[in-house]
């Protein structure tokens, strides 16, 4: 190890600390700071993610980088320049105007967000997504691209992804997703959905999340969980210290319990990076396609699946004897696993969830190509929201106001949602191959196998291959939309008797 | 303004920034992370310090100073260069490896401490505390003072005192102190003690102290309150985000009830600082004791009095019937203001508190001057003691092991807990002159007028004023022992029937 890699790599964990205190100040925005500490802690936080860019983008940083990759060479030390050299080009490239521009844009934008939405006015948000669209345009020059800007954009949540291939693999998922929601449509036996929204007591609810993600093996000497409005799950002090949040509706049951299996995912991913490259990319997530691949397997593969119920469902019943005294297994496994077209992303069925994604997908990259116009999205939004699910919105805050991410500038990030329920599926198959007798530990509440599994094959590596490489290292194949759709046609066509 | 004055701020604030995010670190450390977060935290708590170190000792600051101090001449910009400077001396006065390894001995020299009160074992402990001694004496060099390397210390947490003048002050304060302790223990009625060490059930006390700490207007839009092991009071967002800490013991009503009126007290001290000079010293707390002088004020002064529980006795009653269902307000009153010689500073009352810290002041001071050495420490606090309290403690943990403050080495912190006592009662004194009505207020739950005085005369000034200056201005006399000597003999006069 050369004393340049060395020093590096202090400014490197040094650079990640300020990002998990930056974390700390969010969560604790989010959880328990006073109503009155708003503008503080903006300050703080615009000063800390302030240090950790100037760190990154100093000569020195350079320096090192250029001494260090002429002399390390093992496997460590290649992943930690070669993402840290992405890292130090990205903010370099960007001048500092721009950066503080969009975040300027940003707290704007997503405060006329909120109105337009409550409003249903999306001509009122219009201006300012113009504007922010063009400021992403901007950095995406910056950054650069081979093809199209909205390559430049998705690199930074999904490295490497590129928005041709993303095209290529979600038009055949669309096409092929569609055709199941026809035929689960067509289906003449339907779940009733109805019981899980009768009403469930909170107290209850936050004995249920704790017991969920205790049984998936969260590890709560090393993270915990609390009640926020958005759910999430972060990281405050590497694998040691990793949060999760929850939100209770009392009137729907899978809002806090599927939430809390599934930012159990993301925490497990977290918990199981290597400790001893904390902070530094080897002891990092590869990307967000990868990290939702941790948090839907368990949410969907595990927490959906009929093995998990059969252990957990005589005590979620004795929770709540009002809602659930009369109703048997085969109904509730069949009322959690419902499929049907819906405006509302975050509360989309595993099916259909994709369908809302590619429609964003297309969206953007329309804005980004410049083929589609900022006032023209209600109008494009409702006839991609009629061609994938047969229905159209009745007005913008259940369309294309739905979601936060555009008023913060955050494009290219919708497709990691759609990655990552492929990549569960096409590592919960291999798991399954690998893992001879999973079903039957699933049914006995033994989830130590699958996260050995995880543990062994994707979270060790931190940011060692890339997405699409771990994906074939682990399972063969490159990644594909066939395991995925294998996996819901087989789920769908049991639940609704296809 | 000039513009180095201004540029000087931002800096300034920057740093308070970095140190108030430091708080929340620490913050978060004993409410809510989880164990395995410790080394991670930290390293962060470390590298915040650091950063906030490196900016106040950087030449710019030194530049800035000198061309500010030329040009700007209002009592703002006195008070922020002023303080700014002697921080900036301070902080550069000092090697960075003689901090880091006062850093690293006290890391050492905690647990060995905790080992050594556990088994109460002084000799295990004297190595470490010798060579902390060794080690602040540098520090006291390298800062430098006028008459004896205890004042060096002293002046970390209070500007300006000076150990000869507290020696002076402490002297009558602790034989008018004695004199009025023989008085009570020689009385025939005494309070019934006892009634406070009864069965009082968490779930109560928690909803009891929230109404305390509102009672006595804590503004929980700007604050907040939860459970530690050590309760305390920290400053995360300047005036708008401060947050109290309580520890509840079952079977000791005091310790949650009053620690809570303590704690508020020093965040009603917090809430009330200046906002538009956030994070400069003009919105900084004065000292360390003027800091204390309002904790004991809200809790002994007001706390502790008739009035307050004429108010509030009724309550407490139906919320603890077991406990005090056959207790009279008189005798509740009378129980929480006996008096009693005890090995404990923290459970000391409100007369004998000041004897534990003259008797830690003489030691400190003996220490530094070289006249006392680490071996002797055992039998100096044992006869010190004696002397002050008429009892000797049965072994070291009960006496000179019982503080956590040496072996962090802190030294000249004790004198503040007694400065405060003082300040409090000179100023409760004049604030009984300037609001003719205040014991009628108190006696009505109505606090705002003392808050109002304490705001206009204390809170506002911020760093303005030395402490010994500010209670020459509030009060018109320099600080004295008379008022706290006047405050408790009519006090415990008529408790005592003396």
């Amino acid at each position: 190890m050369s004393d340049a890699y060395a020093r590096l790599m202090d400014r490197v964990r040094d650079i990640g600390r300020f990002r998990a205190i930056e974390a700390l100040l969010e969560w604790d925005q989010e959880t328990y700071m006073p109503p009155g500490g708003v503008k503080a802690r903006a300050e703080q936080i615009a000063l800390i993610a302030g240090v950790a860019h100037e760190r990154m983008v100093a000569d020195e940083t350079k320096a090192l980088l250029e001494e260090a990759a002429a002399h390390d060479e093992d496997y460590v030390a290649v992943t930690n320049l070669r993402e840290t050299r992405r890292t130090f080009d990205r903010a370099s490239k960007v001048p500092t105007e721009l950066v503080k521009e969009i975040a300027h844009t940003s707290a704007m934008a997503k405060e006329a967000w909120v109105k337009a939405r409550k409003d249903s006015d999306f001509p009122t948000f219009a201006p300012l997504l113009g504007k922010m669209v063009d400021l992403k345009k901007q950095l995406a020059d910056h950054v650069g691209y081979e093809t199209e800007p909205y390559d430049a954009l998705m690199d930074e949540f999904e490295p490497g992804a590129r928005a041709a291939d993303i095209d290529e693999l979600f038009a055949t998922l669309r096409d092929q997703t569609v055709a199941l929601l026809r035929k689960i449509q067509a289906a003449s036996d339907k779940p009733d959905a109805a019981i899980l929204t009768r009403h469930y007591p909170q107290a209850q609810q936050e004995v249920l999340s704790r017991q969920m993600a205790t049984a998936l093996n969260f590890d709560f000497d090393s993270g915990r969980g609390d009640v926020t409005v958005h759910p999430f799950c972060t990281t405050i002090g590497g694998c040691d210290d990793v949060r999760i949040t929850t939100r209770y509706l009392e009137d729907f049951l899978p809002a806090a319990m599927f939430g809390t299996m599934h930012e159990t995912g993301h925490g497990l991913y977290e918990q199981g990076l290597p400790v001893e490259h904390r902070f530094t990319p080897m002891g990092d997530c590869i990307s967000l396609g990868i990290h939702e691949s941790q948090s839907r397997m368990w949410e969907n593969m595990v927490g959906r699946s009929r093995g998990f119920w059969e252990h957990h469902y005589a005590g979620v019943q004795v929770m709540f004897p009002d809602a659930l005294g009369d109703v048997s297994l085969d109904a509730f496994y069949r009322a959690i696993n419902t499929v049907a077209p819906s405006f509302i992303r975050v509360e989309a069925d595993e099916l259909t969830y994709n369908l809302h994604i590619a429609l964003r997908f297309e969206i953007e990259r329309g804005i980004f190509t410049g083929k589609l116009k900022i006032e023209d999205i209600p109008a494009a939004w409702s006839e991609a929201f009629d061609r994938f699910l047969g229905v159209t919105p009745d007005n913008d805050a259940e369309g294309c106001l739905q979601d936060i991410h555009w008023s913060m500038g955050i494009f290219g990030y919708f497709p990691t949602y759609a990655l990552g329920n492929l990549y569960a599926a096409q590592f919960f198959g291999q798991a399954e191959k690998d893992i001879p007798d999973l079903a039957n530990r699933i049914r006995a509440n033994d989830h130590k196998p699958l996260l050995a599994w995880l543990r062994e094959h994707i979270h060790q590596h931190g940011m060692r291959y890339r997405a699409g490489e771990l994906v074939e290292k682990v399972t063969g194949k490159p990644l594909s939309i066939e395991p995925f759709m294998g996996y819901v046609t087989a789920k769908f066509s049991e639940v609704y008797g296809l």
